[in-house]
């Protein structure tokens, strides 16, 4: 498996491509969990997280799983069966966090906003209006659209007129990225992963509760419904790392943060603002470009659209498979749709971590290239 | 952070030392889930778990978490609230899953064993007697205490004596050292982790359901609840990885996919009959050792005694710290205790995997010597 040697540049909406020091983390020999090596990684990876989502006293959770289990961790252990939920729904994510928060036995209420557009702070009242939510959530980014929430604007309509209600931020596609200010915007629980512009390989699922999360956690009144994702196991075991001591619940994946904690720290050591400029510097030249080349955004608003990815629908006559193939023949890798009512209809390009922050890579330019060329050799002409 | 340069052997019971061409594989660069790469890595290494568990139909699953996340999977996926579920507890771990059972709702009956003792066939029959349970777990080594429960003598007492009940294994600590023959027994789900005797490092929740398992999940009543232990969600992924087509539920985490491909592919390039003799001579050679110097196994009996690792009693007037310490002196890592009752009463010794079967790396002999010195050096002048 000679994988180093055809390796095509994986410019997709994550995983994103990884530092050469984060790889080698990731090939760490065996260590234990508990080790005298590991147990002050793991501890300093939990305090590194505090500065990338700029919060003093947010709880951070490291634990073993796709993105996807930070849905199950908001849903199991913030809601109370029959609870009210209000879902931000921006595409495919908002679906199935929608989903999620059901199992659980929440009541959920979504606004549903068009393929493309963003819920307006209009929406959010007006929802608001209707009920006392116990929680509202929103994804930063849908990585399904490319769409970007106003979070900053969301959570001052919430904070005025439904101070009660948790603020929950999905910034799987957002952390690392965009702007995200958890204390200053009074976020209750962001959640990410590590694939995407934390720059990790997939299979951690990490999150930020605020202090009212947990007591809310603390007092819930109904059982857990979840052994996995109860942070009833998982709180003493951050606890305990983040001061230094080994514990066990399940063992956590050494290897993946060891890598983490490579990663964080290459992140925290040039200040946040610095990179969220780099980010939107970036989305920039790319949305510029493309917009050159006469294709039209899946967002709706250059406002409303994320900074570390670029959904574009594909122009007339250019067939997905021949696009995406062919950029590949260039050995770079861009992905295909993934909002199931136009998945055919149009590609995504990521444009995170390195490939942003360390220009010297050419990231940029090598897509941009495959992706000029590649329209080119199929004919499409521009505008 | 030069982890590489300082390295200590790795001796404990997972996780375990790590061959060289596994953590290769585990710094894979940046590679999209659904790429053409990586589809047929994924599709393979499902393919490769049947051999690994001796089963021609058994479904496997390859799931981003810990191997306690295996206990989530059973309970919400095959028992329905207020169904009864018998749990014979031979330690820590039967503990843990009787309380997950309990989390999903399941009225859970545990047949708990004195620290040491195996659950008889007959205390099993026993307790089948009593009920009609949906399904039996059976912990097939528990990693705190040592102790090898009879899996195929307890599956033919199922069969006969109650053969609708689920027959769940957990083989976390078993599957890739101990003989274990999913169809031939009869095994419903065998669960297991990646960082143990498969020789990946931790992050992979691992699993294999029967046909019967897979028919039960799907006539099931209530609601599954849970959102990301789901089979409903998953089950669609393995049929579409395995059939090499990409699919999207959560983004797997492909280095270790890519990892567990390469320790499968070396696993299974021998007989597995081979395998599990090597592990029987390690453990005797181990446990002939400790008996040697006059120390005794937590375990009671030798036939009910694992043989990926050894869990032996401290010999009186050394502390746990001490011994510990002095062994990692040589660099070499041994274990503590875990099991609640008695934690710092013992410790234990993992003996799986490449430090097994591959004799010529001296781990056995290392850490045979590491603890021969460091009792003497501490004063134990052996019995």
């Amino acid at each position: 498996m000679s994988s180093q040697d055809n390796h095509k540049l994986c410019m997709i909406p994550g995983p994103v491509e990884f530092h050469e020091d984060v790889l080698t983390s990731m090939s760490t020999p065996a260590t234990s969990h508990v080790s005298p090596s590991f147990i002050p990684v793991f501890g300093e990876s939990i305090e590194l997280l505090r500065k990338l989502f700029l919060t003093e006293k947010g709880q951070p959770f490291i634990v073993s799983g796709s993105g996807t289990l930070g849905w199950d961790m908001v849903s199991s252990n913030l809601v109370e069966p029959d609870e009210d939920a209000l879902v931000l729904n921006t595409g495919y994510f908002g679906d199935s966090f929608a989903e999620c928060l059901k199992v659980y036995g929440a009541n959920v209420v979504e606004v549903k906003a068009e393929i493309g557009e963003a819920t307006t702070l209009q929406e959010v009242s007006d929802a608001l209006s209707t009920k006392s939510f116990k929680v509202i959530t929103i994804t930063h980014v849908d990585t399904s659209t490319g769409v970007l929430a106003d979070v900053k604007g969301i959570s001052e309509v919430v904070k005025k007129q439904s101070p009660n209600t948790l603020i929950i931020v999905d910034g799987v596609c957002s952390v690392g990225c965009e702007e995200i200010r958890f204390d200053e915007w009074g976020i209750d629980v962001a959640l990410t992963a590590s694939q995407k512009a934390i720059g990790v390989p997939p299979g951690l699922s990490i999150l930020v509760a605020s202090e009212r999360a947990i007591q809310v956690f603390k007092n819930r009144k109904a059982p857990i419904p979840s052994y996995y994702a109860s942070w009833a196991h998982w709180l003493p075991i951050m606890n305990a790392y983040e001061s230094r001591k080994g514990m066990y619940f399940a063992t956590p994946p050494v290897q993946l943060i060891y890598a983490l904690n490579t990663s964080l720290k290459q992140i925290t050591s040039i200040p946040l603002e610095t990179r969220f400029e780099q980010h939107k510097k970036a989305s920039n030249f790319i949305k510029n470009t493309v917009e050159s080349l006469g294709l039209k955004f899946v967002p709706k608003h250059r406002e409303a659209a994320a900074n570390g990815m670029t959904a574009v629908y594909y122009p007339d006559g250019i067939q997905p498979a021949d696009l995406l193939q062919k950029v590949a023949s260039y050995n770079v890798v861009i992905a295909g749709g993934l909002h199931r009512a136009i998945a055919t209809k149009y590609f995504r390009i990521g444009h995170m971590g390195i490939s942003v922050t360390e220009p010297e890579r050419k990231h940029l330019d090598n897509v941009i290239q495959a992706l000029t060329s590649s329209l080119k050799e199929l004919g499409y002409s521009g505008k």
